[in-house]
């Protein structure tokens, strides 16, 4: 295996900008992913292209030999370097981003739409509960978390690639665009809405479509949608973290079978 | 209103050390808690004792002279020791303990048993999760994240406060005590259980157990239990949050009404 022993290596300086620039991944078509798990996790659904590896990761983890792409033993210092978290494991990875448009959003199916979900961590968890729930896609808005940004890729456990994710522009055009597919849209908002327990989803396919973490939905996207939900609580909490609240409602709706 | 000029004054101490230490909020019967929102919210339900204020805070949240107890000034430099997060807003207090015994448990309430959950934002998700959906107590085993430590009443965003929080030993035990009481207790697990759609909860009560983040409940208090439950997923994640997991199983237990 080659061995990177400088911080300058061209390689690693691609790698660093994969990680801190949204732009840059999505002119490359590529992302950066770091973690012992994770990079093979991704490795499942996702090319891996490139794969750095410290001495210690590649003694302790044999397994990850087995990895397809190009492998590179990094000095420490070099693995500091790309290291995002507190603790690094010594395995990061390159990997191809998967392309997924509007145009293969199928009748019938389950959607989540997010708008101006601008927590990475709340991303990330609803990208893994909508895996976990049997959803067909997910669909971001401008103005939400990177799906591929480090701190997302580590929130969804891999997720991200495990169902297409399509980034998409402003979002009540997204709406129209599934209505005219015969998918029913429901807004998750709380004022005008019916109680999560007595929704159902109807045959032509639901997308569940939810807000940002302070303001929730827009007006013109809770117009657009077919019908409004909300989940009923008691007046002992003011609100659900956003996590929380959206994966209830993908568990709802959640896939048959399960 | 009294103003604190010093670090070293007895009542900041005071403070500092319940934040710090768990023992000593259990002797004390006290707890200390930060935050512009968090402090009137748990003043609602427990008794505030003590407020400090920096003047900044005091100008821009007039109405905190509203709320009880004894209220001082403190100067920045003393808000900085208070402080337990980044972006400190200048309110601190010290509250009264609300002290409750497994005695209250009462035949056909909906109660919340975590086992061994040490990440502080899950508990205070758990337990936010169930004042949301109607819980009547939640019971924490030795070994679970301290519900009235800073970390933990933030995540619960003062819902530890609003439904009986009882700290009780090891769980097999308290499993035996519920459900003399005729409370059907179910475990969390992932083997040997129902799909968590098909569960349905007695008349008599019902008691959702949850085991920690990476092992789980024990094989005792699985044991000790009435059967288990586990919510279904595809095989494109490995698992859920527990906080996810455990507010899916919350919501599917709410109560009456919701």
């Amino acid at each position: 295996m080659e061995k990177i022993t400088s911080r300058d290596n061209a390689r690693i300086k691609y790698a660093c900008k994969l990680a801190a620039s949204g732009a840059f991944r999505r002119s490359e078509g590529r992302f950066f992913a770091e973690g012992r798990k994770l990079c093979p996790e991704l490795a499942r659904a996702a090319q891996l292209e490139t794969l750095f590896l410290t001495a210690a990761a590649a003694e302790k983890c044999p397994r990850l030999a087995a990895l397809p792409g190009e492998h590179f033993l990094v000095e420490d210092h070099v693995a500091a370097k790309l290291a995002g978290v507190p603790a690094p494991q010594g395995v990061f990875g390159v990997f191809r981003t998967p392309a997924h448009t509007l145009e293969e959003v199928r009748p019938g199916g389950r959607y989540l739409a997010l708008e101006g979900v601008q927590d990475p961590g709340n991303v990330g968890t609803l990208l893994r509960s909508a895996a976990a729930f049997g959803f067909d896609g997910v669909i971001l808005s401008e103005g939400c978390a990177a799906p591929y940004a480090p701190k997302t890729l580590r929130a969804s456990m891999g997720a991200a690639v495990q169902l297409p994710v399509i980034e998409a522009g402003a979002m009540p055009p997204v709406i129209g665009e599934l209505r005219r597919k015969g998918i029913e849209c429901l807004a998750a908002a709380l004022y005008r809405s019916q109680p999560l327990g007595d929704a159902k989803a109807g045959p032509g396919g639901v997308c569940v479509v939810i807000g940002s973490e302070g303001q929730g939905l827009t007006e013109a996207t809770i117009a657009a949608c077919d019908r409004t939900v909300r989940i009923p609580m008691t007046d002992r909490v003011e609100s659900l973290n956003a996590g929380i609240a959206g994966s209830i409602l993908l568990w709802h709706f959640r896939g048959a079978g399960l």
